[in-house]
């Protein structure tokens, strides 16, 4: 079928995105191709993978799928020993990032839906399906993960916003063939247009004195 | 029954604990909402949710009992934003995280015992849920664990010896309707006491020449 | 079984090489007994508990076989009181540390195999239970970890060579008796001589431009 098809595409672009956005945090830490290989298969598939856990969906999706896996293989050594590239693919990464992060996101509710969780929960399992690679990638990399960051322009809201627009429209009877790309279509949008115009999370007013 | 209304007021009490200590320390990272309530999450129902991972309990609690997570993404945005709340509450935290350490850990050798482990796992599931998600808070944020350092005071420790008061008690025949409370006062009592004087475990006498 | 035998002797020397590690690493955070139990743990435990629930072997195979989590806990204080006797472990802990990487990656490549899955899973699993507990010790000490750097000298290659050295070796009909010990010999030697002769990973040409 041919919405099949394009999710396939789009979540290869997202399965993409994360290995370039893996290997350019292991080539800032000074990793070597192990690392890269590491950083990159848990950005890429790390959100999924804590997903299936936390639903019991065992063995989890890249062993019952091996595509995804190969797919991250593959690309890591190529990006990671070609520094142009690298520096290509990070300047033009936020088109296929915004895509993948609304692919993975319908794929993470519709996990949870098919389990028969409530809409509260596919609601999450769409957020940490769609965002919790980059955490783990920002883990294990040492740093404070930029995903929970002012700078990160809404990426999580995106997401779970984009999840109640799936769920909803598969409430009401829409079909899996207008509902999947209507979802993702709003993920990318409300993406760029927060990178474009650097929308953020309303702050707290006090700021926290340091002790 | 009476008993159970008690733990459920006591583990609520330690979610909101776990809360204020995930928030706070999202504060100190300056990370916005989105982080707040991911660190609060991870504080209050990381223990229970690694416990449910090991024992192979999926999908895990919070997914079968909605309340918890409920509980924990309504009250995140309102310590999240009201500063002043944020500093009454640590200021007082020390109280309600001594009773949801002891119920957390009653509730993980519950878990265990369940499952038919032997005691020695079952306390150690006791313990995992009392205190790991005070580790992947730090974790997650960046810091080596407050709880593996000397200034924690017999965080591990009270939950460690409490998980054994209620084993012990269980295997003696005592109803659980005393053994629960003894258990949970226990590590309330101990956990006080440790943090009035200070105590700590014993350390190692000769240092580590560092390199 | 005599080959059996030898199997339980060199993950018992793997598992004391991961305390010895942990354990190392906790005492220059300054971490107390609670801490070194803790990263001990992770270090010798935490690759083949990722490779259970990754598969969805549960209860984890230190819950199945407490044997692992008896002299994993055993060890530690003695570990962690005697500076001196730390201080020679660390010296020496080479030659335990590359047996126990043979003797996990084939106890993870066993897993998988068992389970049916590909022999490039196969290959994963192993890979993933040699190395993994390093890396969870690196990231609970707030380090970035080890594993994925230059000094490391092959670790996780060797490990990946020998996961298909046992793989092949099985496919090949050979039996389990002569097919084990080559591979856990395979690895040993491999990673004696990458540390000897400060083998690495070919590094990327172009260094990246920091911001």
């Amino acid at each position: 079928m041919p919405v099949d098809w394009v999710m396939r595409i789009i979540s290869a672009l997202g399965v993409g995105a994360g290995v370039v956005s893996g290997v350019m945090e292991a080539r800032r830490k000074r990793m070597d191709l192990v690392g890269a290989v590491a950083v990159a298969f848990l950005t890429a598939l790390g959100g999924g993978t804590l997903r299936d856990l936390l639903l019991g969906h065992t063995p989890v999706f890249w062993i019952r799928d091996e595509n995804y896996a190969y797919l991250t293989l593959a690309l890591t050594p190529v990006v990671f020993y070609s520094t142009r590239l690298l520096r290509l693919s990070v300047r033009s990464i936020i088109v296929p990032d915004a895509l993948g992060l609304g692919a993975f996101t319908v794929m993470g509710v519709e996990a949870g839906l098919a389990d028969g969780t409530s809409m509260f929960i596919a609601s999450l399992m769409g957020v940490i399906t769609g965002v919790f690679g980059g955490v783990l990638r920002d883990v294990i990399c040492n740093e404070v993960p930029l995903l929970f960051k002012k700078d990160i322009y809404l990426y999580a809201t995106c997401s779970l916003l984009g999840a109640w627009v799936y769920i909803l429209a598969t409430k009401l009877g829409w079909l899996h063939t207008l509902a999947l790309p209507l979802a993702v279509a709003f993920v990318f949008i409300l993406r760029l247009l927060a990178v474009r115009f650097n929308i953020s999370l309303p702050e707290p007013r006090t700021p926290l004195s340091e002790r």
